[in-house]
């Protein structure tokens, strides 16, 4: 893993929450994308490094909608970028870390992701992401 | 606000949960810190740009233990670097943010820190900071 890629916060509504970030941050959301296979829309803001990404479900039964359901709106996940993400794969799972998927999957933000099994990694949400070049 | 300074996640054990962070982001911790204006003992990993906080309560019934008795362990705050944490916690209240001190105070890492309420801003805790030069 190299740096913090991203923070992903679970909202209910794109539409109320990208203008509540554009005066917290005060910056301005620079990108929107569907993420169909998480039924997700994002919303991206820069901060330094590390972006800021909100999550919408697209669904009623969602990750993000069961989410919200169960712990509220709020911080979702960490991303760390990784430069080749099976081997990083392959190293976490030797260390004895839950993934949630065993090929890396499409992302958001042309990335291949994998997610961490919060239950293996003190109640955090982990993706690992690489670039798609 | 400039970069993503770090992002606080709460544990229940600095003891079990450095060696499990240090095999889950593959570096050491280069850092702990006992910050006793908020009762809690730090730990912090480098991440790129970002660090990751560690924070285990020192009290039975401090923030840290409450937060954990509600939500488990897991991501706790997110903090922004500001250059001016006055003038940053002046534009926010302008904007409608409820900020849980009206004073910077002392936190963890050679800072001045203050916190918005996450009633204000989406179920996050965001912390502001600015380095103490």
């Amino acid at each position: 893993m190299t740096n913090t890629e991203h923070i992903g916060i679970a909202v209910k509504s794109l539409d109320v929450s990208i203008p509540l970030f554009e005066k917290l941050l005060n910056t301005t959301c620079y990108k929107t994308e569907v993420v169909t296979s998480e039924n997700v829309n994002t919303a991206f803001f820069k901060m330094g490094e590390t972006k800021i990404e909100l999550l919408e479900s697209m669904v009623q039964d969602g990750v993000i909608s069961k989410f919200i359901e169960k712990k509220g709106e709020g911080l979702h996940h960490i991303a760390f970028e990784v430069a080749d993400i099976k081997s990083e794969m392959e190293r976490l799972k030797k260390e004895g870390f839950i993934l949630l998927n065993e090929e890396p999957k499409k992302g958001a933000d042309n990335k291949l992701v994998c997610f961490v099994h919060p239950k293996s990694s003190n109640g955090v949400l982990v993706e690992l992401c690489q670039t798609i070049r």
